[in-house]
């Protein structure tokens, strides 16, 4: 039987991505829709300027959109996927919680705070049970867990894959698409014929974000992981795809060979979400590209490349769909892993 | 009275930038142009396919174009810009050098040779007089001097102004444009929504070529500088303009507010086109971008901002425009230093 | 059973394109793959620089690639295609033909001689009977049929449509794709926030196919349509799909709602790669787009839109995948047409 | 002595193109600068993001915005310039006009208002004299003068060249840059990739302008030109320039030659800003191309080009800057033609 699921902040970019991806998931069925006020009461049609390359799942076309608050949403939902702007976030989703709604989210706001599981399925499951120590603490019935942002997920699985051999240090240049700005989040004035040298906040996230998800978890805190984490984030003239140039400095001395195998072996989830490999190791150092290596695994893959060795370490690329395992797949793969752990 | 100069290889990318460059300078005339066996004898206006930004000169448009060839040049040429492809540059280089003539090279062959200078006047003005132990090992009257790589070019003068606080280690990210490959280089199915991770070589020549410019001379030999240098080069859909994300560890702990204050006193030289202040900072950290910022100081300044202090070091981005800065600027600017030192 | 086909120029960005469509189509089989001497005895993996958006298909990735000579090809291949650059086509299809083999071919040389049917299957099906003059003129076994160049597929399924109208003029001004100049065709350089607005030869080939796909064939020979017909062709910063502004003079004075009914109903033709339906047209005066439309009916569709009354007419816009719809896939479409019709 | 003017709309990407025109004019000191109330009594500096491809002008950066209002403006400005929104435009302009003030008009509102002159001083200059006419209509001190849109601009000189010839139809296909809807009216999510074929409002705007500015004022009214024209206008991923293919009908049947003939000769003004040539025609049908040849004439010429006979005329490309001679440099023509005129 599937899991009666809803979307907060269904009509911007990542909520539409979310429609695309739960349509057809075989686990899941879409039974509502959360809006602005000045959407709601609008058919989905109508209110989203649908923008995804598919067309608009028929089943979720004539729903009317009821506004983003949880008196207006059914009470046998089980799973809310929230892709809400992080200041609504912010105020809106633990009243959710509080009603006691499961809700896994995308937006940026709370994925710091001590009790709340920022989780890749792949990476560090085990966190979800922070969920534990946030109802004890917050005397919530529901449930609030948070993916990472793009840039952290499409560096972070690789970075778990070397844990092995000791990180103690990494530098990141990230060259990134302009969906994950948002669908008017980057003007064309700007960035055509054009590079943007800093996107505001996002070095800061993908360092602390990434010694979250890389830490210890014991059951009752997150030990955050101890290395150097320094990145430059960069806006580029492309539509998806985010690009990382990675230095990792470690304790062992691996060969470019053994990076490459252990990123291949690196295990996928159980999961319906997780693609199989999860890391696609190219030999051709010309790749990963964005265009051509986006959508490896349905979009859920992260691409890597260009292994080398450093003085102290490796320096490698790697990529993954912004959109897809960057925000709304990496939500929808959260789901998945609460329906799996029992927390729906 | 002017300096009589030809140009070799005068019909390709930076051969034309050359000629842009050269057809106003006070100091020089252009004298003769030479091509490949399939342009010699025609018009220059008919061999080269004009592209450049402003209306080929008039006053070298009906120049009949020679071959490449020593013979086939006037002996009262005082001094040859060479954009040679670095396969044609590599033989016919020496050819010219053995015949009298005094060469200012943009090409890439012969850069590391250990008697050929390879200068940013700027820089390390002092490395020209490798000329005196090159005339004395080969037993040549003219004189082969090299300027750096577009990329090498963008980050070396900001690395020089740090060189007080003591730099041990670079990684360096770049960004760079497809005008970098030559008109022909870079396809636009390759690049249009696209980024490419790996520019042949690239990477190498920031490493080698870096070490070499900050390196000490002592009249005998250059000591390469010992940092260690990583870089990861990358290709985006910008015309002109690399940007580059740079990381420095450094011995001391300067503050961001040092870094950039020394940046900006750091000297230009009392040549012709090097451009007051060499260095400009920007505050705004979303500055400098390749659009925006190529042609500051006539296309010969490098921009730096974003600096921010590292657990190391610092981390800043700096940029400069290709095809001026980084190539056939800085031939041009590497004549004027010959003219100035007396070796024309 | 499968039908044995084979690709000649199969190295090509159509020729991937071609075994793209071949690889899963239930009627074809790829047999063979030839190429240029210098591809002829390596692996198609190796010797095609794979830039397709999807996986090269394991089937033919191993398969050695014959020389493009009809001695090389096995005697029991029952229908070749053909993207051979259009002067290697000139000599060596008649070749082909010759030997007996059937050819559905989308070079541009022959298009527009009198016996060598120029065919899209949903538009005048008819005219593939003229291979019944051609084998009678020429002596052939075998049997040559093109598909038009795709910037006339395009536009002309939608004059098709418009017949019943009496069309007496076209002006037509094309903003077409980079991907429709091969993979080399256009560089970064040359498009980067620029238009190309001529492209050589581009215009005349609209303006004469375009007439003889409309024409009547009376089973001896086609009578080319009468209508004045004017192209005007830009290269535009797109990487597939051409959209072109059609202005149409007609007899009569249909309303706009007429001509998208009219257009709507255009029917399909019962084969394997032909949508239904073969036109779509939009509402909404933004679309079509060439990002968001171009893949319509597996790219294989014709979009409409902005449909407007001109005082002596009709103005809309029309759109189709350049690679697909006017290449590949139209070549495909007619071998499915020479196997319904029983010429294979 | 100059004349003082002011900006009306001062910190947006047309009135940021006005103050580059302005600053070094010898004809016009900037003497006041308006905006919104949100930039009011905040530095120019401070207010508008500069993003124009050259420094913001010293004298003007620390100028304090005044709120666009007349009793905020100094009595003794001379000549308003207005680039506000057409919805804002609608309401203040005739406010500063009836306060007495001169105002050249970048804005659409008005612009087919029977007694206000739309000027391009080219072509039609003595259109001015309307001045009289609005004066005796509205009891108005000040005058109202407007210039065409971007899209018309390009066009229309090019027209006017073709007078001669009895101009009877006109087609036109426009792929317009994103600069022509402002800093943030194209994002990059629209374009990239992409090709918008619908321009809201903006054929209509090519269509009734364009008959107005080529038709007759006899003191009284102006007899709009009865040309039939029908235009359709698509969005193109250039930063600047529109390029316009242009079919016309004529009357007289002359070559390609006699075309090219005549618009090479078409007069310039008499004025500051008109560049001579006005229209610069190409033989090479390659050119014109936006980022080639838009800043012709100080970005105030019109380039054609690719001139071909049709059935009934002719057909050919132009090409002008929409932000120079298509919106800030048509206003300050303008401005120098109520100079010139003893309308100041």
């Amino acid at each position: 039987m599937s899991t009666r699921v809803g979307v907060l902040g269904a009509t911007g970019a990542v909520g539409q991505r979310l429609i695309q991806l739960l349509a057809p998931h075989p686990e899941f069925e879409i039974a509502t829709l959360t809006a602005s006020p000045t959407s709601a009461g609008r058919s989905y049609r109508d209110a989203a300027k649908w923008r995804v390359d598919t067309p608009i799942p028929e089943e979720v076309a004539d729903t009317t959109v009821a506004e983003t608050d949880p008196d207006e949403v059914p009470n046998d939902i089980d799973l809310l996927f929230s892709s809400l702007p992080s200041s609504v976030g912010a105020d809106v989703e633990p009243e959710f919680v509080e009603a006691g709604y499961v809700v896994s989210s995308n937006s940026s706001n709370s994925r710091m705070d001590e009790d709340v599981p920022l989780t890749i399925p792949e990476v560090n499951p085990d966190h979800l049970d922070l969920i534990e120590v946030q109802r004890d603490e917050r005397g919530w019935d529901g449930a609030l867990v948070k993916n990472p942002n793009c840039s952290t997920i499409t560096m972070v699985p690789t970075l778990a894959a070397l844990e092995g051999f000791g990180i103690n240090r990494i530098n990141v240049s990230t060259l990134q698409a302009v969906s994950g700005a948002g669908y008017s989040g980057v003007t064309s004035m700007e960035i055509l014929d054009n590079v943007l040298p800093n996107i505001g906040g996002e070095a800061q996230k993908m360092e602390t974000e990434s010694r979250k998800l890389l830490g210890a978890f014991d059951g009752a805190e997150v030990t955050h992981h101890s290395a150097d984490i320094s990145a430059s984030c960069n806006r580029v003239p492309t539509l998806d795809g985010h690009l990382e140039n990675v230095w990792v400095d470690l304790e062992d001395d691996p060969s470019p060979e053994a990076v490459a195998g252990i990123m291949r072996e690196y295990p996928s989830a159980d999961l319906y979400s997780s693609p199989d490999p999860l890391i696609e190791v190219f030999e051709d150092p010309e790749r990963p590209q964005p265009r051509m290596d986006r959508m490896l695994g349905g979009g859920m893959a992260v691409a890597a490349g260009g292994i080398e060795k450093t003085t102290d370490g490796v320096q490698y690329n790697c990529l993954a769909h912004n959109t897809i395992r960057g925000a709304a797949g990496a939500s929808v793969l959260n789901g998945e892993l609460l329906l799996e752990e029992g927390y729906i």
